[in-house]
């Protein structure tokens, strides 16, 4: 079959494979019909992500239908649409228990498929834990409308919960990206007053905005991003900041813009190490959570999904067969086209 | 000025009452521009509310402007308009600093106004602990907006913050009257996937499908209850009871649509004694909250009225003035062209 | 091999039966070291526990040694010393997911052991779920010291958990039975101010002061209960009360004890239905917690046990060995000599 | 009457000052009886606490008795004994109403006595919002036991708060100061099965450990600090993690030794920028929640003082008359003779 293999910095390339087989009775296999690529794929092109290994086929965002599952599967069968999620996770250990998946101890816990096990830029894939990680697609919702599921809609239903956001609130999201988007989605859920979402690309913000996620958009070097956040808040400050960017000045951006007590949760993947100005903030009280997210939600997702509370399937603004997935890789990592994300199709 | 006076038991009259003053630093006296009749009057008339005293003016629902102020108020100021929540509270003891306002212990805490103390279906009203019982009208926010924010809405505020909804929940809420359509308002803020409204009325029923606020609908005697409630649950039962009918079955009914740890809140004031069956649902985990709305959250109710995302004036079915509220009385309490709402005017 | 057999209504006898076997990759085989009776026992021998499944090994309390464990079983290994908790689940569910295991929806799930599948009260026996539901014992544990965990001891830390207790707190705890005591030392470990004990039963409530368990004791009939409890309290009421009694009138008095905004958890296992006074109880915003453990933090229980912080051990107030049971059994159900709990060797 | 006045960096002396008067109905003059210095006071000695006003009369951390209350005040009166909360807040500002009292909007809100307003290092001081500031201390109580209800002990009480611990944690608190030695001592309260004391000060660490306030202590240098609580900790790192020394290298360490998933309060007052090394803890997923205390429990922590459940007074190592306060700033200031806190009487 086609598979996307990883051979160590900077190479990538579309080549055959092996069929992947059962391994484990908690194991599934899965026909990919939808699959996408991530920026995680191309952290790990570049050699950013030490834990990926050579030789493995990557993507971690993608929906299929099960074709085989093993003596120990209880909640998906063969012919079953599915939304997987990128974390594969025991469901049992200390860390499982309390919702934690992402730090799992067991050995293919965590973040594994297309980074430590073969994912899911293929025509097929294996899934350990297949009960905890692929969630029944409804059959009236689209493969795009779920493509999203177990990644970066994770993230951002993940955010917004540990956001801890209450009705009437101040939500500032930085980075209006596929993730930044999802997050803003997320946030609607708990019915802030009002969503303030800021970037430099004002494409992406006007999307925001034309898709109802953001009320208030910002562009830094253009708006005076402090002033503006308080003049939109009372004087006060975001009630939680969204930190969906990693940019260069961004986390200093998130924790000025917060309101005293405010939480402000660090969604990016940071490559640099940042300052804290403890003495700065000193009794502005401010928590933060820093991530990771725990993909142990996607149930509620799908169900958000399938009763219309959530679609972000907008995001996919481009589209092609797994055999033009380089090119896909070329365009989404230069950003090329206002491209959002690819649709690609085994 | 013309005012409603209650004088016991089932005498209720509109006439001339001397205007109110200020007595206390924290008081303000305010100009009724906008106020309506409540189930609870009805209650007072008949009366069932034993604290009710004879010769106060009724009303506690209502919106103005203020025309004058203590000398310890320092949130509003003459000219502004203001909602009246029916709480007077005193913000500083035991129960009001953990948000208990019901219960506050000061003398003229909890609900005073057109029960203890002269209330608001009059032309003037004094209003004690201002700062914290009245809350600024924005100027794109209507009278008739803003008239239930202070009573029904802060109830069903309350009632679904304490239900402690998640997103992708199913909710069920048992009466579709003034305060149930405010509940499931107030519901939809936490996103749940369904509402689910019951009640003996199908044009309330369906005024709550048109306005959105339900997905599924359900009437007693007509549909079998538990078993629809469960076939819309994949068997499970509602994740989070809010009952605000107070009828002779629904406590029952309540817990019964629950799924094993939902939580049930009893919105509705009873006149009677229910039955508790701890044997037929041990093992069902089931918490329930019993009321009282704790209204101290006017603040944030405005700010999602005046963003646009609380609406319930479609509730006032019926408009006078003041002169006429004796048959507004009449109408309410025999329910007579499927009337929910006065909006009436001094 | 010896077990306590159950034989429908009002007979239970000690006889032969076969030695249990593995039926499932993730069963384990325990033999029993220490066994006890638990007032379920007594129930279940009245015939008030209707899915109690006759011909089945009575006992859901107690430890023992694994000897062998299925194929999927990755958390304990033959030799292990283990306390067997109450509840088996599968700890993937819906219900397992959120802590809820009572509500464990496996056909082996909740409350089966000594109920729907042979129990301890045996020389061997086969637990189902092995890895949730059996907890390692530290070598400086006693067999004494661990025997409650799965059982009474899960229930205290339960109820006490979800009495949401804070420290300074005022803790009213109903019952000083075994099961009331055990809540009691739970209780402590969120650092009340203060725990009121309130039984008939005098030797049992001077128990509970000797142990430390509990600051005031009170008796029915005796001590006027609620203005008791109001004076220790500054006239608001108990903070929180753990209703462990499940007597005539001690529903009554929970809710009437407790403050406004009080949290009253139902810890007792109810006969009868009870009467909720809604009208009286209008305005006092009390929120029902009722029961059923939730069997899931045995390793937190036993943590405590090995660190000192907790120890009941001091309930065993008689011992025997198995082949004397059934005297056990006529002790405990009469409450003959102050028998607390047994300590039983087979 | 004399009284410690701050000249601006590096100056500070005791002199006469016209005794305080009351200025608004809600203040209190207070006749202090027992005044200390804390580690803020030599922070503005030095002039590192810019909001410091020249003139003012240091002291922040005192009991006393009430001599005078303005007409509005409610809760205290002539003759009470008080301790004195470091922070004045008005208890009705938006932060105030969430219990975030540290950002209360009002002028004289937040942390003011001893900084921008006259404090209680002196014979008498003004206290402005004397309802929410003082705390009645019961007759069983000494002045020496409620000294730090105030400071250090709400200090130390907020931070094991916020730091969320659960019975059965491991916590680890970095720094065994008076500050440290309280947030012990609060930590208790909660139950975690073991508390490791991190400090090089190895006189602290033995008080810490004979208290019983410390099961653990570890000495940077001398024990290989994240090792140790690793095997202290099966592996995983502490649950919780309670910074309370502000040193060179201590915020590193305590995201070092933190588990996975661990919430990290900053207590301590930092002087420099630390590093936040987003990259290296990406996927720990942990929470930090950075202060200021919020003061606003004095009266849960009196209620336990009084109850027996908390006792620091241990913590005044040293005593002497305010006519010798000087030479106590200099044996504080330089720790001599392992001077811990000064009791110190007007």
């Amino acid at each position: 079959m086609k598979a996307v293999v990883y051979h160590g910095s900077g190479k990538v390339s579309l080549e055959e494979k092996a069929y992947p087989h059962l391994e484990d009775p908690g194991d599934a296999i899965v026909q990919v019909t939808l699959t996408t690529i991530c920026s995680s794929d191309i952290h790990i092109k570049h050699g950013a992500v030490p834990r990926a290994v050579p030789g493995v086929t990557l993507g971690h965002e993608f929906v299929g239908i099960v074709v085989e599952t093993g003596s120990g599967v209880k909640n998906v069968k063969p012919g079953d649409r599915v939304a997987v999620n990128v974390e594969t996770f025991c469901g049992t250990c200390f860390f499982c228990r309390r919702g934690f998946v992402n730090n799992c101890t067991d050995e293919h816990g965590g973040w594994a498929l297309g980074c430590r096990i073969d994912g899911g830029q293929a025509e097929y894939v294996r899934i350990p834990f297949a009960d905890n990680g692929l969630t029944l697609i409804p059959d009236h919702v689209t493969d795009e409308q779920a493509l999203f599921t177990g990644d970066i809609f994770s993230t951002g239903y993940w955010a917004a919960d540990i956001g801890e956001i209450r009705p009437a609130d101040t939500v500032a999201v930085i980075g209006a990206g596929p993730t930044g988007l999802c997050t803003m989605a997320c946030a609607r859920l708990y019915s802030p007053a009002k969503i303030i979402a800021i970037d430099t690309d004002e494409y992406r913000l006007r999307l925001a905005k034309e898709r109802g996620l953001a009320d208030v958009t910002l562009v830094p070097g253009k708006d005076r991003i402090q002033e503006r956040v308080l003049s939109e808040t009372r004087g006060r400050g975001a009630d939680v900041v969204l930190e969906a960017a990693g940019g260069k000045d961004t986390f200093q951006t998130a924790w000025q813009i917060a309101r005293a007590n405010a939480i402000v949760v660090v969604v990016a993947m940071y490559e640099e190490n940042q300052i804290l100005p403890l003495p700065a903030m000193y009794g502005k009280n401010l928590t933060f959570k820093t991530g990771g997210v725990d993909g142990c939600r996607c149930g509620e997702i799908m169900e958000l999904i399938g009763a219309g509370k959530l679609d972000v399937s907008f995001l996919i603004s481009h589209r092609c067969d797994l055999s033009r997935i380089m090119d896909a890789y070329d365009m989404f990592e230069n950003k090329k086209d206002h491209v959002m994300k690819f649709g690609i199709t085994p």
